[in-house]
Formats: C-alpha cells, sequence, structure tokens
C-alpha cells in the first residue's frame, strides 16, 4: 500500500479525528476561550507526535502558544519544507444564525459544518494527514519537515513576531507551506502570491458623563453616535476611495502584465453577485473586482456599538461608543505609518464637542511572494496531480501576518500558500464549512507536494 | 393629628414601601420583564386599595395594563383631579456603571438609588400617600380623586390612546396632575407648562447575505456600518440644524414675550456643564440652551448596533446593523407626518449598493398648557407651601405622550405637571436616584394642592 492508498483507506478516520479537534471551541479574541486554546495546541502536539513526528512540543509566546514538531532524517541534501497553520477560530456571533452548533460538527450535503473547519483546522489536518501516509507506508519522508501552528492568527499574529525571531533558528527551511487559503472555485484549485497586510484600530467617542435623558438635553448636546457616525461618513470619499491623506502614497503602481494575466481569471461581477448577495458592487473606481479584493488597499468599518438598539426604543443620548476599523494593505505601504495617517484623520475630523481617542489593535505587514519560484512550480504540479486541474495565480484579499515574518527571518524563502478553502465557505461568519472532497484531495496534493520537493514524484 | 403630621409620623414606613415597589424590576421595552411589570400593577392595586381607594383594579390595555382606583365622595360641587403616573421604567444597561444593583434599593448621602426611584415610582408614591395622610386623619378627601397608573409610558404610551378613548368616561376630571417631572435645581421648584412630542423610529441596513470576510471582500462591498453612518451624518447640518426637508416647517414661532420670561430662569450654560459633562454645547444655531431644550425639535441617534464591537479586532463586513432615531417635537409639529419625512429623507439617502428599511417604533403629540389657568396657579401655592419657593414655569424638553391624550379626551382641562425629581436624578441612565427630602416634601405639597383645589387649605 502506498501513502495515496493509505490515505484513501484510512479517511473516515481522517473526518473523525478532525471532528475531535472541531468540538474545541478555541477562539482566540475570547478570554473565556483560554483553557480551549491550550486544549487545542495539547491535542495537535500529541497527534504530531502519534504520527511519528519527533520533539512535539508547545512553544510558548507572549500570548497563546505555538505547536511545533519535526522529522529531519531525510538527510542534508534534501530540502527542509517548514509547514504552517493556525488553530485558533473566530468568535461565532449571531449564534442564532447557525443550523447547526458551531463546536458540533455535522456532515450535510458533502460539506463538514464547523467554527474552524476550512479556517483553518481542517486545512492545518491535511498536511499532518499527508505526513502521516508517507511515514506509514514508507516509513520516512521524502523531505525534511517542520511543523509550526499558531493560535492567534485570527487575532492578528500580535505575539508573532517576537516569536519568529526568537525561534528563527529552529525555524529555518528551504521553502514555507502555508495551507490558510483556498481554491477559487470547486475545481479550480489557486495559488495565493500575496497577501494583504493590516491596520487594526479602535476609535472611542466620548461625549456626557453619562447616557443623558434625550428630552431634557437633546439640541445641546453633541450626540455620540452622531460624531461617530460624521467622523466615518468623512474617512471615504464619495467616489468609494479612501479619504485619509497619503493613504494611497506608497502603493506600488500596478504592473500591467499581472493585471492582464489576472484579468482572465474566471471570477467577476458574476461571481462575486452569487457569493455576496449584495444588490451592487461599491469601491475605488478605476479598477476591477479582483483589483479591489487583492492589490489596492482598504478602510473597513468592522462595528460600530453605541448607545442602545434592542428591540423597542429607548430615548438615550449614549454617553460613549466605539467603532472598529481596519485597513487591508498592499505593497509597499507600512501599516505603522497607516495607522498613524488614519488616527491623524480621525483626530483632525473630531469636533470639540466629544472626546475621540484612537487605540492601535493590530497590524501587519503586505508579502508578495514570486510565482515562478521551483517551490511555487512544484506546487502547482501537485496541486495538478491531487485536483486535475492547473491551478491559476492569485492575489489573495486577506491578511497572514506571519508570512512577512517568515520572509523576514529567512529572506528569499519562497512561501507556498497552498489552500483549500472554498470562497462560500464562511470562514468568519455563521455556518462555515469545509468540503470534504477537498480535504481528501487536499491530502493526495500534500503527498505529491513532499514528493515533488524532493524530485520523487 | 392632621395630614401633615401624620405623613411625617409615617415618613420611614413610606420610604419602606418605595423600597418594595422598587424590588420590582418593571422593565416595559424587554419580553422577560412581563411579569414583573404585572407584579408591580397588582402591588399598587392592592396598595391603593390598603390605602383607603375604591374600585381598585387593573385595567387591560392592548399593551401593559393601567391600574385604575377612585375616591369620589367629596360631593358633585367639589372639583375631580385624576392623577397620572407610571410603574414601569427604563432599561438598566449599561449594569456594570451602577454603584448598588438597580433593583436592590440602597440608601447613600440623603437618596435612594435605584431602577425607577425618580421616573417615576417615588413620584407615583407621592400622591398616594398624600391622598393616604388624609384619608387617614380626616376620614375623607377635600376633593373628589382618580387614579390613572400607566405600564408604558417609558416604550412611548404605545396603546395609551385607545385606552383613553375607551375609558373616557371613567377618566372624566376637571384637572389633571401629573407627577413626572422635576424641580429646576435643588430648593427651585418647577412647572412643566410644555411638553415634547415624539417620533422614534428605526432604520435597518442590508447589505450582503452574511458577515462576510473583509480580506475577501474589502474593497467590492458597500460596508451597512459606513452606509448607516453616512446616512446619520446626512441627517443633520454642519451647523447643528435637522436636515430634514419641511422638518421646521410646522414649528410655531417663538413668543418673545415667554422667551424673556425663560431667559430668567436660573440654568444656563454652568448648569449644563455641570449635569452633562461635555467639553462643550451643541446644536441648532441662534437659540438658547433653554430654548433648544424646550422649543425647538430635535433628531437624536439612541444607538447604533453593526458588526463586531467588543474587545480586540473581528475582520468582518457586517451584513446588516440597525440605528435607533428619536425626534422631539414641539407645536404644531405633527408626529406621523414627522415619520414620513425623516422616513423618506432616509431613503432618498439611502444608496443603491445596500437595503435600507425604516419602521415607526412609537409617536406622540406635543402639548402645551395655560399656564394662568387657576389650577396651574393652586399647584404654584402648593409648590410655595411645600419648598418654601414659587416656581419658576418651564417648557419640559421630554414627552409625556398621555398629556396630549387627556387634552383631546378632556378638552379644555388644565394639566398640572408637578413634578419632583432633580436634573440629575438620572432616570435614563445608572445610578438613578431620586432625593429622599423631596419624596417627603412631595408628600407636603400634594396634601396642600388637594387642599387647595377645594378651597380648603
Amino acid at each position: 500500500m502506498n501513502a495515496f492508498e493509505y490515505a484513501e483507506a484510512n479517511y473516515e478516520t481522517y473526518v473523525d479525528q478532525l471532528k475531535e479537534l472541531l468540538r474545541i471551541p478555541s477562539v482566540s479574541t475570547l478570554p473565556e476561550h483560554r483553557g480551549d486554546i491550550r486544549r487545542a495546541a495539547e491535542w495537535l502536539r500529541d497527534h504530531l507526535e502519534s504520527v511519528g513526528l519527533k520533539r512535539a512540543e508547545i512553544l510558548p509566546s507572549e500570548g497563546h502558544p505555538f505547536v511545533y514538531a519535526e522529522w529531519l532524517e531525510a538527510g542534508a541534501d534534501a530540502p527542509t519544507v517548514l509547514i504552517y497553520g493556525h488553530y485558533d477560530v473566530q468568535p461565532v456571533d449571531p449564534l442564532d444564525e447557525w443550523i447547526s452548533p458551531p463546536f458540533e460538527p455535522t456532515e450535510r450535503g458533502g460539506n463538514l459544518y464547523a467554527r474552524g473547519a476550512s479556517d483553518d483546522k481542517g486545512q492545518t489536518l491535511i498536511n499532518i494527514k499527508a505526513v502521516e501516509a508517507l511515514l506509514a507506508t514508507e516509513g520516512k519522508l521524502p523531505v525534511n519537515v517542520k511543523f509550526i501552528l499558531e493560535g492567534e492568527e485570527e487575532i492578528g499574529s500580535p505575539n508573532a513576531a517576537p516569536f519568529v525571531r526568537a525561534h528563527r533558528d529552529r525555524l529555518q527551511a528551504d521553502v514555507v507551506m502555508i495551507s490558510d487559503s483556498g481554491l477559487l472555485a470547486p475545481g479550480q484549485p489557486a495559488m495565493v502570491y500575496g497577501l494583504r497586510g493590516m491596520t487594526y484600530l479602535e476609535m472611542i467617542v466620548s461625549g456626557p458623563r453619562v447616557d443623558l435623558h434625550s428630552g431634557a438635553f437633546g439640541g445641546t448636546v453633541h450626540n455620540p453616535a452622531q460624531a461617530i457616525a460624521e467622523i466615518i461618513a468623512a474617512l471615504h470619499n464619495p467616489d468609494g476611495s479612501v479619504n485619509v491623506p497619503g493613504f494611497y502614497d506608497k502603493v506600488r503602481p500596478l504592473d500591467p502584465v499581472e493585471c492582464a494575466e489576472l484579468a482572465k481569471l474566471p471570477w467577476g461581477e458574476e461571481q462575486w453577485h452569487e457569493e455576496t448577495g449584495c444588490a451592487k458592487p461599491w469601491g475605488e473606481p478605476g479598477f476591477t473586482l479582483v483589483e479591489r479584493t487583492g492589490l489596492r488597499p482598504t478602510l473597513e468599518i468592522n462595528g460600530i456599538g453605541v448607545g442602545f438598539f434592542g428591540a423597542g426604543g429607548k430615548t438615550v443620548i449614549p454617553a460613549r461608543g466605539v467603532a472598529k476599523i481596519s485597513c487591508r494593505l498592499v505593497p509597499d505601504q507600512d501599516p505603522e505609518e497607516i495607522f498613524r495617517r488614519v488616527r491623524d484623520r480621525i483626530l483632525a475630523l473630531a469636533p470639540d464637542t466629544v472626546k475621540v481617542q484612537v487605540n492601535k489593535v493590530t497590524a501587519a505587514q503586505p508579502a508578495l511572494i514570486d510565482r515562478k519560484s521551483p517551490a511555487m512550480q512544484a506546487a502547482a504540479r501537485a496541486f495538478e496531480a491531487g485536483f486535475g486541474a492547473k491551478p491559476v495565480f492569485i492575489r489573495g484579499g486577506g491578511s497572514i501576518p506571519i508570512v512577512a515574518l517568515f520572509q523576514e527571518a529567512m529572506p528569499g524563502v519562497p512561501v507556498a500558500m497552498m489552500g483549500y478553502g472554498l470562497p462560500d465557505d464562511s470562514g468568519h461568519s455563521p455556518n462555515e464549512k469545509f468540503t470534504l472532497a477537498n480535504f481528501r484531495k487536499g491530502i493526495t496534493t500534500s503527498i505529491h507536494y513532499l514528493k515533488l520537493l524532493a524530485g520523487s514524484d
């Protein structure tokens, strides 16, 4: 039995193991789930050890820990691949929109529904299972392998930079493989060669000392809910572009060759409508939807909470409110500089009738990877073998802060983003799912990739 | 022992009874408190009966019930006074800002802290205690008395209009007394002769089918949080006036004589700063603070809830959000017309990239009372007797929808607004309180008023 046959034979067991991991509610942003984060890390450490990896251990960081394991017996001539994934998940609210409970994995129509199924526990397990299948059938791996699994990806990896610097030697590799992205559409694999960076901030607007009666004081107090709206409305121009001085200054001009290639992608307004359900696109004029999600920076309002918004009415002038704002960044924007620019713009807009405070939440560098490197080409061939279709090369709109950190720690190392999710997996929404067919094909693809890296496929 | 002495002798008991009523969390806007509303109504019915009133009963409405009781043995020549109060209270959020729990009445520094202490359980009990003291000492009342206590004042009295119409005969009176307002400042009683009306509405803005990942779709979707901000920001002009076509059309021009009288009130920017804690006033230009809170209409944003606003960050484009908006209205604005005007303005502002829905929550007519009527002058003398100071006449900024309904049901009847709260009682905020000295003096004032109405004081 070869590795591919072994993986096929054990597929049902793998799905059961994924369900076991998905039952642990490892929500990284909520302090009450700290124990669950720990449990998920321990589960993965034990699992990595059980499939035959060495030195499996939990490595502390300033926040939630990393999980590490390795197998380095392929010899000094064989390349070393660092495999990254994350075991933390997004919060589940609004809970009442879930069809089945988020931490009770449920199969429906060939999909496995659970928070973290696609982002990123299912994808992380794909690579562990590929290594297991190879070790179980061949007693060895074609390449040296290191796993590094993070517990704070969903909160912007605030402690990853010092961690990667502190463990630079242990993490050294010839190629990095990350599975935390997705296919372009069912049957159409995609290789992400660009990631947007991020600056996440919050704005707190304070007015009266306490909530006031809107009858007694309405008409004389600058309502913080209104002040928040006024400031937020002024952060975009009417045409949809961002109205923050200098915001676009360092954005690298688009490469016409790259844009022409991206224009051929089988994804446009029709797919956008299907995936969003929105009436009509919106955004920066002069750019296509693909360019706007992958190559251009954005400023998003992730939420506003101020005053009373339950059922019925409450006649209150709220004392304070908060808005959450995040910018997706592209090369060569600097997250710290953009934080300062947005903060300064907000403070310049702040009227003297209220108090406005701006706090930084997280920051991450954007990243671009050479899509012509041998490691990326090997990944492309692995996808073709696993899915029966050549992958398209795309720029991802999301942010994986650790990619830029790996590039800093290992200059020039290629980072192959081999993702198995689908655009409608709802990784940050209710009813997150992972397509089980992709879980299966992903394991095959991952085995092919490890062999191709060694030139043995 | 006369009635005044009797009230003094029983003061401690009265405070204990008030605490008993305050322990019932009769929050009218929250469905989970429906049983508490009922308990508060039953407590009041039993209490009205126990002090000697007749026909005490709970009268159903389409929503929470009214409590009624009467004593009509003063004879056909004696005037009949209808005494109004309400037994429902505002919600308590934010709960963590309360120093003592909202439904565990606590005395501190001569004040009684609890939700509803001032608005309106304490004030309601003042008039019941005045009647009790008179009945206990004289065996009769100088006037005929009817009590009508409401359970939906804090949600805008949505069912009061059909109730008052259905019970018009039973409610008939020569004068109405309402205790649901306050002194201008400690030691300075005030008679409210004008109330603002209200139109309360909610705006629901929907964008994508579900919450989206802001990385995958940021830059192409008109974010509902941003659309809400844009619409709200456009509802005021930069100078603070309301930017809704026709909003001010029917506002009665200010009377220079009245404005000159109001300008003499010992309340201005200094008191405003003390009471609000705000850096600086805001609002419609060309009007004083007194005019802006009492004589001019407003449009307030009572709250906005959209997306994620907890600790940390969540990179989401929210699917939908809600804003609560209320307008305070003055004669001769019509609440229904203003609802239509604000709704039409919002729908005209709504971009075609999102769906916007506007719902009416409540509506109430503004009211003006003849401050020179004999009933108002008797009330002024009662205040002087009870507090040792002549009351000032003011226009209230709040809304008591039932006042306009009483005026409609009993044309020409004077409505004496005799309130005992203080501006910093925080009736709609954490740490609501009632000053016990005013509870005591209020009972004295109320006894004087009932006697003065009969010409027997």
